[in-house]
């Protein structure tokens, strides 16, 4: 039986698991959930996840919440199929791959996601962007990308030589980011803008890219 | 050779690594950086973390930041003794141990060490706490230790019934919070009051503990 997986790819953190399903080459039935009518806070999905938040991922009598949970479930149980995401077989590099994801869910997600929030999402509730709060997140995002510039002149990717979780776990809210003002933070940074580049062009980033578009129908 | 961990058992996140060292009975050398001297955000250590932050650790040529994905490796590297923390050989629990370990870092931990920043480490600055974000967080946590307290009702741990990295991760600014007058959110709740009481007693804990006090002599 196909894994479902609960939300809508709208959403960076549902993205972020089709991204990986699409990596390893897995079936998968996306079962969409109302975001906008806040089906998601509401008994029946509660049950699912009590933190009211997509993705849920059900894999048989397994139910998982948690993006990046999700993903590393994911990378082990098709370990026989698509990229090698996670490098078990390898201890230095899997460490090396928690810490760039570890860098991505403790340092670049709270900065962008505090921006793509103010400058995608407030407005669609028909409000003004706080300015103080883009600023103050754009000056950490930098800082944190010129760690990214320098790192990437030592391994083509964060993990290392090789895509893994680390990388792909960027690419749903640098999705959103490249479409705005503030593009230029990875355009003036050539190995960041490489990489972006590359991720970008991979081929489970352009079958979930289309359903990354937040809905202005509110 | 013996792994090398710098920083102060004072920061949760160096706490966080010891717990885990001791759980797995690994040999370990401690070298201390001065966190009043700002040694973290100085060249020498730069070059070992560029964003500056305990703890580091060193494994011969292997130099890993962010404490858990450093308690990631060290449950793998030393997979043959002490506490199984990972559950790796049931790829069932060892999800589960994901997802509540990414529910730790996403939203106990924002909540509670924002709590901790106001009563603890503000004050030592000759300032007073700004009691719109203590509340403002001491409501966030009071909601997710409702989800932990259902939780715990299924379970004996997070994870499941087993003592892991889900649990463990929790443990520094728990320590930190029970000597708050908010202590209650975690006594009120019976379940989770069991659960931290079990926690509080292993001897990792015990041992880690007396190093778990923020030297006021600034």
């Amino acid at each position: 039986m196909a894994m479902k997986l609960h939300g809508d790819p709208m959403s960076a953190c549902v993205a972020r698991v089709m991204l990986c399903l699409h990596e390893k080459d897995a079936e998968f039935e996306l079962v969409p959930v109302n975001l906008f009518s806040c089906e998601h806070k509401q008994p029946p999905f509660l049950s699912k996840n009590p933190f009211g938040q997509v993705p849920v991922l059900e894999d048989e009598d397994l139910t998982l919440f948690e993006s990046r949970a999700i993903t590393a479930y994911i990378a082990e149980k098709c370990k026989e199929t698509g990229t090698d995401l996670t490098r078990r077989r390898n201890p230095k590099e899997e460490a090396a791959v928690r810490v760039w994801s570890e860098v991505e869910a403790h340092h670049f997600n709270p900065a962008i996601a505090a921006v793509i929030h103010q400058l995608v999402v407030v407005p669609l509730h028909g409000k003004s962007p706080d300015t103080a709060v883009v600023e103050e997140n754009i000056d950490r995002l930098g800082k944190i990308l010129d760690v990214y510039e320098e790192r990437l002149e030592k391994s083509e990717y964060l993990g290392g030589d090789f895509y893994s979780l680390a990388d792909l776990h960027h690419v749903p809210y640098t999705h959103y980011f490249m479409k705005t003002e503030f593009a230029s933070l990875i355009n003036d940074r050539p190995r960041v803008k490489a990489w972006w580049h590359d991720l970008s062009s991979r081929p489970a980033y352009l079958k979930v890219a289309p359903g990354m578009s937040i809905d202005p129908k509110l």
